[in-house]
């Protein structure tokens, strides 16, 4: 599985110079964005070089067997180019071509065509109808068309993250990736798996246990095959969160043609997700939003919860949203009440604490009080940034958050853009809205639970994933 | 009640000189920001002049009698406030003091004796407990406290705008308007009316019926008389948006610690408010996020939608939404779908219609042949930004949602701080996520057939808010 996203030779099938020819935008990203150092190869009708990658009018006539076979052709040359390939040896095959069977008989019966012939010569094959893979810390990249909106991507290959991401259509990739952007986790692997004719969700994850991935967030149509899912999102020590489509009949209809999934009962699917500790995401947001409750917070390890909040209104709105939720306000006991009363400025020593103007002493003594508090699981700290010093106060609870393992849900009521401005400059993981954070808290929760009944916790401190310390200190991979 | 949003002169009661003085904020203000042209001033204890503004020790000491007195002082001191304001002959009071019945017995005794006084007095009181009001037309406003992260509201005064915002709390004002500020539509009135001793949201509701008002957006941590706010919204001719805390015990019981509310049954409000064409919104957010399908576009008459999409995921995504939503994924005729083919580069020819690569024209063509079909009420275009033009075929789609008096709610799928930019900058009313527009086409469909239960479509073009397009021609007030 590894050279899908580390290969140390490429080749293009499909790349040309004729104007908006898309396998040509694989060679430019490789060679202008990523400066990738393999070889790459292209392949097209006239033999021609592609942005100087040397090129050849066929498989055979390469000079090597390439690590990956990228294809970019017309339905109808599919089939050939895969013999082509099992000829020459290659045995990793990208099909990005779309026309299989999201497109009718026709497409079904070469979709079936070529995955006799990977079958039958050991080909793995990721496709067709996708768009490929993207690996930030080898500074690898096969996504077709992709275009100045992505240069920014730039900036995912500087920075990798923890988390990878296994999505069944090219455009959720393109959101996804753009609005992680503006969020606070960078990202491991991202791969697209289109109409999964053969390497499909189960595998992925599987493979996702053993690299730097903290978090596997997954965008999906169609299930493949049930059993083989929840096995391995059974079996995953790291969370698995999965927005699925076809929801309703008729969502599952508009799915169907886009990436041919058979209608699969929601119903059934959400009982086996709750059985295999998967979380199901409520928007597509979610996949770029919630993942850095995982990596910057200690898991939530029960339900009382304790808000405070600097703008009396947030109080009320939280408590509705976290009982909703199926979280509790706790009910602070009479030892932390009188430690709140004698910070002095507290509105409110019950549960939600509220404080009116305060210098930042207070924040910090309020923000130790309830996380050692024996009845407070985790805090919901709503901070109107109105005084620069909030931000230092934020800075200094998530060490709080470590020292006793309790984590916070940070939402700052401004304005999105000023919230999403104060993140990325001070690397706080702030949730946009109450909603988001009072559901970060659910999810961190439910992990958590999920990982008891499954026996997954171990004896690791259940910081972020649970089990990311180690390489986060050493910058190496776990293995 | 017009004298709370324009008054020709103002008292500020307790603005001083002395550090961290909360009524001279206001002063600064009115003076610095405003340049307001009616006479403003302070009363202190040592009668000192405050930015200017002429300093007494005493309301009878004034040489005039003020339109408006803002009062920020200590609670106890205000009983005697009233007093002299009713001697003055002042009759419109904003008591934007904190400790009253929201702090306790003591407080509580204190607001009945104010009330008491005002009532005796033919006094009309916002508050106590308030941020008082805004109005962007009049320039004017007597919020305490404005600090650097509120001089953005500048933009408020020099863009006037149509949605009027009733707000229980000082914290949601904040928010709402900063993150407005980042949306399209403007502001034209806001009111804080915290424990509303007197003037509530029914009176507000009834006032706002007459102005320049378009919507009306409202927060409410309680009801204080739910017969006559039912009755306010029942006859409003403008869509009533209502926010309301304490949907559970816990959040009654936060929102009482704050501004003072009794605990109301939340499912009989939910019925009330259907009955009365209320819409209950579903977080604070959509306070900003949702008026703008009210004001740029006609209303939903029917439940049948086309969805769009030049990026295929969000099809499936949108149909889900939708039904879920209560709305329809309209069967397109054989003759709608028959023009749709040959338009040429559809992928799709049924809803969700998916289209790939295409020149301007084509999404013209689309948009033309789905908003003209008598089986479409309205449209969910969901249409990546990858290519600039695609913004000139959104501005061009207003123009065609006009003409046939059908509504699309637009959602580009791309990271929200890039659709905030596009939005600002072409003024263009894209919402920020599909869950975002499919809900305001719900919202827009259940304000239409509410419309009609009431009787109040009359014979007007059902644009905007069913009647706004007089004001917005000339610039004038409707009367």
């Amino acid at each position: 599985m590894e050279r899908f996203f580390d290969p140390q030779s490429v080749v293009v099938v499909g790349a040309s110079n004729t104007p908006f020819n898309l396998g040509s935008t694989i060679c430019n990203m490789l060679k202008d964005y990523l400066h990738y150092d393999g070889n790459v190869y292209a392949v097209n009708s006239k033999g021609e070089a592609v942005n100087g990658y040397p090129g050849y009018s066929s498989i055979p006539d390469l000079p090597q067997t390439p690590d990956l076979a990228v294809i970019i052709v017309a339905a109808r040359h599919v089939p050939g180019i895969i013999r082509d390939c099992a000829r020459k040896g290659i045995r990793h095959v990208v099909i990005e071509s779309a026309g299989f069977s999201e497109g009718g008989e026709i497409g079904e019966a070469m979709q079936r065509e070529i995955d006799a012939i990977a079958r039958q010569n050991g080909i793995r094959m990721l496709g067709p109808n996708c768009l490929g893979t993207l690996s930030s810390r080898n500074k690898f990249c096969c996504f077709y068309g992709v275009n100045p909106s992505l240069v920014e991507m730039n900036q995912i290959f500087e920075s990798p993250g923890s988390i990878s991401y296994i999505i069944q259509s090219g455009g959720v990739v393109v959101l996804t990736l753009e609005s992680l952007y503006y969020d606070l986790v960078g990202v491991n692997k991202v791969v697209s798996i289109g109409n999964k004719c053969d390497v499909d969700e189960a595998d992925l994850i599987e493979y996702f246990q053993k690299d730097e991935t903290e978090v596997i967030g997954i965008y999906l149509e169609n299930i493949a095959d049930g059993r083989k899912l929840m096995e391995a999102a059974r079996k995953s020590r790291k969370p698995v969160l999965v927005y699925k489509v076809g929801k309703t009949k008729e969502g599952a209809q508009a799915a169907m043609s886009h990436t041919a999934g058979m209608a699969n009962n929601d119903r059934i699917f959400d009982a086996a997700c709750r059985q295999a500790g998967i979380i199901r995401l409520q928007s597509i947001d979610e996949l770029h939003s919630l993942p850095k409750i995982f990596t910057e917070m200690p898991l939530l390890k029960g339900k009382r919860i304790a808000a405070f909040t600097n703008s009396g209104a947030f109080g009320g709105i939280s408590a509705d949203l976290l009982v909703q939720a199926g979280l509790q306000m706790v009910r602070l006991s009479p030892q932390t009440q009188e430690k709140l009363k004698k910070v002095g400025q507290v509105f409110n020593i019950k549960n939600p604490v509220d404080i009116g103007p305060a210098p930042p002493q207070t924040y910090l003594d309020i923000f130790e009080i309830l996380l050692s508090a024996e009845e407070v699981d985790g805090l919901l700290p709503l901070l109107s940034v109105w005084q620069p010093f909030v931000i230092d106060c934020l800075l200094e609870l998530m060490k709080i958050c470590k020292r006793y393992e309790k984590p916070a849900a940070i939402y700052t009521p401004n304005a999105i853009s000023k919230s999403v401005a104060i993140r990325a400059r001070h690397r706080l993981p702030i949730f946009e809205t109450t909603e988001q954070a009072v559901r970060a808290l659910s999810v961190s929760q439910t992990y958590f639970a999920s990982l008891l009944k499954r026996n997954l916790t171990g004896d690791r401190p259940l910081w972020g994933a649970g089990l990311n310390t180690d390489h986060r200190s050493t910058g190496e991979a776990l293995s």
